[in-house]
């Protein structure tokens, strides 16, 4: 495998990186949601923390039951168990990154795990 | 721990969510460089792997002594033992988030390890 790999964003609804990219620690994904719409699912985890990062635009999640208002700016961590359901305004949509990992993976990271020239 | 946690960036140069919302799969930091600064160091990485997606702004990145330009929306996956350095252009900043996982750690994912209500 090539020592990186790069793709470039259009304006599509969902993009998915993990196969796009050759990823094995992590699906990434970059999706909107115009105004008004919704995940028209409810849906946990087995294994996966998931972390969303809303990148533009308003709404909310529903979080085991609980209401969040999200924005631009906002940054969550999802535990595996937790029933979550994402949707846009209703006068704005919004677009935002999910990053799947495998929960308690991850190891030395960071000055743990780099090494600086 | 709880189901969720949430917090929300303002315009700090880096912030890093391993700590503020326990994160336990992955770092994942959000960096600004302004226009005309780098990363002052090149770095590679024992275990993990690295994904950067641009978000805003203009730069490069050099990778492997091989000079690459980035701008928003696009999105590198970077193999652990790459040697990698990131600027920003000279005429313009560039911000981007950095997800740091563990190479081969993923299992399923997305309809491999969802529960569907």
């Amino acid at each position: 495998m090539k020592n990186y790999a790069k793709t470039t964003l259009g304006n599509e609804g969902r993009t998915e990186l993990h196969d796009l990219l050759g990823l094995t620690g992590a699906e990434i994904s970059i999706n909107h949601l115009p105004s008004g719409a919704g995940v028209p699912f409810v849906h946990s985890h087995r294994d996966n923390e998931e972390i969303y990062g809303i990148l533009a635009g308003r709404g909310h999640a529903i979080i085991d039951g609980e209401q969040l208002a999200l924005a631009a700016g906002d940054y969550l961590r999802i535990a595996p168990a937790a029933k979550r359901q994402f949707f846009a305004a209703d006068s704005e949509g919004i677009t935002y990154v999910c990053i799947q990992v495998k929960a308690n993976s991850l190891g030395g990271f960071t000055a743990g795990d780099a090494v600086i020239d």
